[in-house]
């Protein structure tokens, strides 16, 4: 069940001159060996629970607009989802919203070891590795992670569209995030809320936690109805709405205003 | 200047039974190319500014009275502090107490960054590695790490013998540390504090807040004067003395008691 290599972690821009470090936890929907795709049809490995659709094009976007280095997933998040810690229950879920994934309803111990090991620790080194450089370069990051929603969950429809999410370990922690909502509502038309759909008390800010929270970064969790990046122009559409976001939201920052 | 293998992290007993994961950021005084002495002689590099002298041999007899893994640095703190972030004034400090340290007074970014790679990162990703994969195999680690204190800093004597120090980002970091101090009095003569000779206001628990608070992980760092842990037979006397105090403290942490 090992794979000696394992999976690392897509890098793009590592050397970019940005301070932001984009981050894409749930960039892929792909199931390689030795796992597979867990029992799923065709239809589920391509669905939300698999991945954030649409979020990798939109980050792509976000860093060619922003000159930002960008770190993502390379398997789905179903395999091992690389913001829930080893042990928690959303890490390797046997369900996901209203379905079953049978290939991990009964895991080993040693099995969910092999998956660590093969995806989520190569991918938090690679990670600490590129922070820990910029800010021997005295490039200190900006960590901004790139999710999406589905605009339906448990039949329930969700109206926000784009919600910035903080973590809450340390004072402080909410400044980019609160830069950010209030860039996007003063340059776009977009719903955005603070905290939404979701927040760090629902264990979400667990990277956020492992990269920026220790070195005290600015940081800021991105969330985007998945509807409203359906496709690569849609995509495109919404990262040049939201680079020019990012950019005001650091700067007003930087400049302390 | 860069080394392309790196510096890997010392790494023994992996497999160990216990909970207990030991960690000695400062417990090597060796120089390795391409960085060398740093100018300085040899009394300086033998000496506390270089490393804690006597806490590897102490964590050695801890890991084996307990049964616990150890991960330990494999080159000196002068050359990077592995408890101190990578732009921090002590990670590749130009004067340690009263003496300057020729080789660390003008390092050009990229020599950082070099720095980095071949000793910061391996030496993170290994124990991140580690503790990602005892918390998937349902072992959540408790960290301790080893160090010891000079006895006589910047020309005033200290009088505690065994100080035992925690972070303070989240409630409940102090919950090992305070079962260690009290076990400690009820077993030993040692005179022991609560964080001294420093606290982590200091900021002596980085490598605590990478690996210990994310995952909500008990910690504790142990700070032992080093006159009294100044030969291997003392090193083994202080293990024999301090097993017992950790067994106990973790005990009664987990009994809920």
């Amino acid at each position: 069940m090992t794979n000696q290599q394992g999976y690392p972690a897509g890098i793009e821009r590592a050397d970019a001159a940005s301070r932001i470090v984009l981050v894409c936890e749930h960039a892929s929907n792909a199931f390689p060996a030795p796992w597979g795709p867990l029992g799923l049809d065709e239809g589920a490995q391509a669905a939300h629970i698999a991945w954030d659709p649409g979020a990798l094009g939109l980050a792509r976007g976000l860093a060619a607009r922003l000159d930002a280095a960008l770190v993502h997933a390379p398997v789905s998040r179903l395999i091992h989802d690389l913001n829930r810690a080893p042990d928690s229950p959303g890490a390797m879920p046997p369900r996901s919203e209203t379905l079953d994934v049978p290939g991990n309803t009964a895991i080993s111990a040693q099995d969910r070891a092999a998956r660590v090991a093969a995806v989520y620790a190569p991918f938090h080194a690679a990670l600490a590795g590129l922070v820990a450089q910029r800010i021997a370069l005295g490039l200190r990051p900006v960590i901004v992670t790139v999710h999406s929603f589905t605009p339906v969950w448990h039949g329930r429809p969700r109206a926000v569209e784009f919600g910035v999410i903080h973590d809450d370990t340390r004072p402080g922690d909410a400044r980019l995030a609160r830069e950010v909502l209030a860039a996007a509502w003063a340059m776009t038309d977009l719903r955005a809320e603070l905290n939404a759909p979701y927040s760090a008390a629902d264990g979400v800010t667990h990277l956020l936690r492992l990269h920026a929270v220790p070195y005290g970064l600015p940081h800021a969790m991105l969330e985007i109805r998945n509807d409203l990046i359906a496709s690569p122009t849609a995509e495109e559409a919404m990262a040049a709405r939201l680079a020019p976001v990012l950019a005001r939201a650091l700067a007003t920052m930087e400049g302390g205003a």
